[in-house]
């Protein structure tokens, strides 16, 4: 029997992972020419897929990619593709580039865009087992460029810092940038202190991220603590009764160690298994 | 029959344009994970190949790609390539990547290489027609992220620019980091003013250019110029007797505008017009 797990989306058509290929003139395979996004599916339901299709919108602006694709397809596509996996939990990834063309910088503005879209296995249970624990971060130098707003395919420094966590042991690494710390290489970092949570202001130095501005504007309110978007450094974190990374696929992840000094002596708080109940609770309800 | 210039070669082996792709998981259509180099050829011979070869692999080695070509295998490669296009006077653009593999930053430390090249046609009578009038240069914000100098595959920043330039009918455009010109999308950028050449410092912020060190290490030197590596301000390069880029795609190319902005009134002067035909004279001399 065919595996129906790997199946690929290309501009809403279906193809094996043999068949699934771009040209070599792809502008996303020569220069990243584009952008992505990844949605969290649980119970074969994606959840806060109204806020990632208007991140995906708001980087496709920002590279001023011709728009092809309604919200309305795109929504069809994902509920395509999760019921042709059969997966019920995974994230769906999307990338949008801006087609294939004469090789050169320059491009035509109405380069026609090409979409593909597949399923990412997620082991949600390893995640939980990690929660348990709390992870560490290894710090890496951010000299990524001013617009990391922008959800776009070039993304080798945060492969380069993410590869630096992989071979150290680390569960990721965590950008610091002019000795303030901005995010990690798919996750905002945040830390919890006399009675507020501090985070990276959002801005162009950071992702925008589905998982921060539910903490933002509904758990943390529900909770009544005050955020403070203020960047600060290593030795700050440190000082903090509890750090967690939040995410899309992590969602809420205690940090207990930056690079080899550990915060609260490496024991996981209770206000960050608190912040990953009240987001479990949040995914019941909106996939159902 | 066939139209053998489009030929393709992916890890040696030639394709046609329509069988010539790579998969959706390719890390370098994912993440932009891998590196590229341009090696002009004139008369059916590569120009400087070693000299790129050689920034090629310095780029390899600070990605961590494997190593799985050696520099005689990509010299045959180039080789095979021109004769098989049939091409004499174009460009070989060389991209190798991380390969390909299951979704995600991190990857197996091994992870296969895949190289992918082309011949990229190449206009040098339209070049020299711009020669003669010179052109002019649209500035551009470099927020580009911190090791320009290594030839990735992470090239959003240098297409939004050009494609600023090409929307305003600019050759290129002119990027400035802090307030100091620092190189054009594709070219190093040099003035001339009160006997000596001007130019950003060879660092984490520029390309290495080919071009640029044939300048500085033999063109300047033969010709009793001295050269100043000191960033400098647009206002600056507007006082300038003669301003160029140079690189090896456009070869030397005079500037006689920035922006709105006209140098020595908009007329090409005579120094860059003889470093071109000392340019040429090596071109000559290396591919009989």
């Amino acid at each position: 029997m065919e595996n129906k797990e790997n199946l690929i989306m290309i501009n809403g058509e279906f193809y094996s992972p043999e068949e699934a290929t771009v040209s070599v003139n792809n502008r996303g395979f020569n220069f990243g020419d584009g952008i992505f996004e990844l949605v969290p599916v649980y119970n074969g339901r994606c959840f806060g897929l109204m806020q990632h299709m208007n991140n995906f919108f708001n980087s496709a602006i920002a590279l001023k990619l011709p728009g092809i694709y309604m919200v309305d397809e795109l929504i069809i596509f994902h509920e395509t593709l999760i019921e042709e996996t059969g997966l019920k939990d995974c994230e769906i990834y999307s990338q949008l580039t801006r087609g294939t063309g004469a090789y050169g910088l320059g491009h035509p503005e109405a380069n026609i865009p090409e979409l593909v879209m597949f399923a990412v296995p997620v082991d949600r249970e390893a995640l939980k087992e990690k929660r348990a624990q709390g992870v560490g971060l290894v710090t890496e130098v951010d000299d990524r460029w001013a617009k990391c707003n922008i959800n776009t395919l070039n993304r080798l420094p945060e492969v380069i810092a993410k590869q630096k966590a992989v071979v150290g042991k680390y569960y990721d690494a965590l950008f610091v940038r002019d000795g303030k710390i901005t995010e990690s290489t798919e996750s905002s970092f945040f830390i919890y202190k006399d009675g507020i949570l501090w985070t990276h202001p959002e801005n162009n130095f950071i992702h925008t991220n589905v998982t921060r501005q539910l903490l933002m504007e509904r758990l943390s309110k529900d909770m009544g603590i005050p955020v403070m978007e203020k960047a600060f450094d290593k030795e700050f974190a440190l000082k903090a009764e509890e750090a967690f990374i939040c995410g899309p696929r992590c969602e809420f992840m205690p940090v207990v160690k930056i690079d080899r000094s550990l915060i609260n002596e490496g024991k996981v708080g209770t206000l960050v298994p608190e912040l990953q109940k009240r987001y479990e609770a949040f995914v019941a309800e909106q996939c159902k």
